[in-house]
């Protein structure tokens, strides 16, 4: 099954869908400045814990086309490490500083999602092995990052096939904010389970919250259903307990930003909700991400920082007002569901269960 | 405390603050025929059991201008019905089953609400007495409407007055859709409480669902507490578990469509969501309505219509697409909460608690 190119790191500059405009228009934004990429991250055009953790390994290689790269040349291609004619004159620990500055400003653009800091990480951990020369260790870089992305697409495929299972032909599954392709390497997490159950014969039936405030699952998600061919409804947040009551909905599938050891986990706004009605309407609510999504430093979901956002989100949409000026908002971007709301995480290793070791 | 002008019947036609264009546009409309308030009616320029009622009641009255009616002159006033000169020849039957006619289309605008089927069922009462002659049916019919009017406003005071006990000085609110004056007579149910804990001089901080689709809580609740001085922030229907959780929430307080015998409540989309997530969080349930809400005829929740309205409100906002075209919807205008997750009913007669017998 092919796969939404979400994210690229191509001829220098990291290439991705500008998910802001869909789905009224598909547009490629190319990205050559390190600024452009936290602001896009900032933005949300890029956004999905996954996605993320991808952005970040890139915006690594970008730091350094940003610093040091000279005219039309390029250090990095979609296959290739061109880094020999790297300056002679800068050091190893030259490249280690710049890139941790970096590193650090990347992180601080969206603070719950872990696979961000932890993509980070593992960039970071390669600058921190001991190199001969600055090429040696961009060439370990650019590997890095080929791996963190090839891993993630071959992850939320064995996400996929782990959840596959739990559908049935002809099932409905009620999805939250986006969690298919586009918050991926370009599979997907939730939304791959069902992509995966599709592409195993079985039909499915989307319904997806519409996720305000910035409407992923309206926008987002229908838009990868359709382009499959398959068959979604698009509800309001508030109609989820309803049709939980009224429609037979075989689960609940969303994705996760931060798991926490003990399995509580944080997720788009709006994910609570739906775990406290599917609770009450008996319907298994799961949990779908790559086990990078786990974060055994953290023991609970109290431990989990949440990012608030911009009372714009939620008083007005796509520019227009839709509530009073001198009114307030509460908008945190997400929410911590307590683990006994949760029947199993779908993990490239299986269906698990916490406690989640370190 | 002044009430807002939510509807009125003056000089021989409804007028009626346009719901849909607040809060950033505040504008009377003036409609002349009973067509033009139907289509009021179904757009939601007017909306909210209570004022639905109203509606209804000064329909009939309309129906006698726009049927009868001769150049300048009208039949019903502000305070007077001014039907001397009723045309002699037309008869008390020919008057009644007109007005059969124009109740049933009323009635079929908005199938939920039980209040404007309530008013409808007043009026045709009036109608069904026995009658010398037209005019004297027609300041009957006048006297009635004028009734139901201000009767709603003494109901809301008086439910303001039984709600305010709940709340303490400082505590928060949790609203959900429009419940205040715009929903009514032009004081409020729900917000109607809030209302009168402030003018007894306790501090309350709103927090308004949106309410999505058609964002009454947004739009409608924050703009009367804004233009009332209460501090009111919004949230998304998604981020009300979270809020639950966080924050100090005292109650959560909602209107209603239709109350079952048993106390099953239809109210706004979204109602369920909230009141699951209260009982979760140990946060109390309040229904505020009218006693003319309870419909002892209907025993439970599963015999409530529930209207479904068109996908266009889901998949479009303010006229922006935010879903695929190709998508579908799941678009019900009401949900149905159960009444072991309402902690009670306040109405004009105190805080009371089903079974409602007839």
């Amino acid at each position: 099954m092919n796969v939404v190119p979400t994210i690229a790191f191509r001829k220098g500059a990291v290439e991705l869908i500008d998910q802001t405009l869909l789905p009224s228009e598909y547009k490629i934004l190319r990205i050559e400045k390190v600024d452009a990429l936290r602001e896009a991250i900032t933005s949300l055009r890029i956004r999905g814990a996954p996605a993320l953790g991808i952005a970040g390994a890139y915006g690594i290689l970008l730091a350094v086309e940003e610093k040091w790269r000279k005219f039309e040349s390029y250090y990095f291609d979609e296959d290739e490490a061109l880094v020999d004619d790297f300056p002679a004159i800068v050091t190893v620990d030259a490249v280690r500083n710049q890139l941790r500055l970096v590193s650090d400003a990347l992180r601080a653009t969206r603070p719950t999602a872990v696979n961000l800091g932890w993509a980070l990480d593992r960039m970071t951990n390669v600058c921190g092995r001991s190199w001969d020369s600055p090429p040696d260790m961009l060439r370990a870089l650019h590997k890095e990052a080929r791996t963190i992305h090839a891993e993630d697409l071959e992850m939320c495929r064995a996400i996929g096939r782990a959840g596959a299972a739990l559908l049935k032909d002809g099932d409905s599954v009620l999805t939250h904010c986006n969690t298919g392709g586009l918050a991926t390497s370009g599979y997907g997490t939730a939304l791959g389970v069902v992509f995966a159950a599709v592409a195993s014969g079985k039909n499915i039936h989307v319904y997806a919250d519409e996720t305000r405030p910035l409407l992923q699952g309206a926008r987002l998600n229908a838009w990868e259903c359709v382009a499959r061919g398959i068959p979604v409804s698009v509800l309001c947040d508030g109609a989820s307990a309803a049709l939980m009551n009224e429609m037979k909905i075989a689960c609940v599938i969303v994705g996760a930003d931060r798991i926490a050891a003990n399995g509580d986990t944080a997720n788009k706004i709006g994910t609570l909700n739906l775990a406290v009605a599917a609770k009450r309407f008996s319907v298994p609510f799961y949990v779908a991400a790559p086990s990078s999504t786990i974060d055994p430093s953290i023991p609970d979901g109290t431990a989990i920082p949440i990012e608030h956002r911009s009372a714009d989100e939620v008083k007005s949409l796509r520019g227009v007002a839709i509530a009073p000026r001198e009114a307030g908002a509460y908008n945190p971007a997400f929410d911590v569901t307590p683990c006994d709301l949760i029947a199993g995480f779908i993990t490239e290793k299986g269906i698990v269960r916490p406690p989640f070791g370190a």
